[in-house]
């Protein structure tokens, strides 16, 4: 038995990728009986210093957020620029691209699992934070996204 | 804004297929800091139940569970048998398979999902209650699993 390398086992967010969130956004909200959120877009790469697979990239996204439990469901619409929402989504189809949860230490963080074979995809910055995607896919059969909140 | 057919929007349990559920359960408790979960075998048919696209199916499936936050990470190994296990492990690889929530009145509740164009895939009973597998992915981009506890 390890340490636990991420600080926490506590699943804080299901990202599900969409063609069309407003539509998609709409279903969730009939069916579970809720407002529909209002959509929000990523910040541009100015202000987000998105990097994808090591390069700056221009690529935004469209991000909805449903409250289910404990856990928010995020919906996400990516724009055709190069970008593990736009990649995977090519690849795999519409579906469930992360996990995520909650650091403290993002680049300590990167550093540990890169170090245990999982490589940082992407990162950026948000209003009152970063995330960074890890490729996690080989050995927990799903991406993991990290949250730093200041 | 509609009426919840669930009841709740709770998600309870995220279910990951996997090939290994020994290396991919050890994996998971290294890398999380837990002890490995031991892994249980859903039950027989005659016990079990189990019906697949309604046809009863001997198949079964390895279970491992992860306390994750206020969430069940489910790690699911099938045999060869017919399943939604199966079948989406065989087209799509290992990975997300469910979202899972609890709820009351299954046979009411799949009747108002098969109404609402999400048919059921499969169902079968455990040790204290039952579930169901519902076919949301056209419209949720994931399957739905409904748990009743008795």
């Amino acid at each position: 038995m390890s340490k636990n390398l991420l600080g926490n086992n506590f699943i804080t967010q299901i990202g599900i990728l969409v063609h069309d969130i407003e539509k998609t956004s709409q279903v969730y909200a009939d069916f579970f009986g809720v407002d529909k959120p209002e959509a929000i877009i990523t910040d541009t790469v100015d202000k987000a210093q998105t990097e994808y697979r090591g390069e700056s990239t221009v690529a935004r996204a469209k991000l909805a957020f449903f409250n289910m439990g404990s856990l928010q469901l995020e919906l996400i619409e990516p724009d055709e620029h190069p970008s593990t929402w736009r990649e995977y989504l090519d690849e795999h189809g519409e579906g469930v691209h992360h996990i995520a949860f909650e650091i403290e230490g993002m680049k300590e963080k990167v550093q540990l699992l890169e170090g245990a074979q999982m490589p940082l995809v992407q990162k950026g910055e948000y209003e009152g934070g970063r995330y960074a995607y890890i490729d996690s896919v080989k050995d927990l059969k799903v991406m993991l996204e990290l949250l730093e909140n200041d």
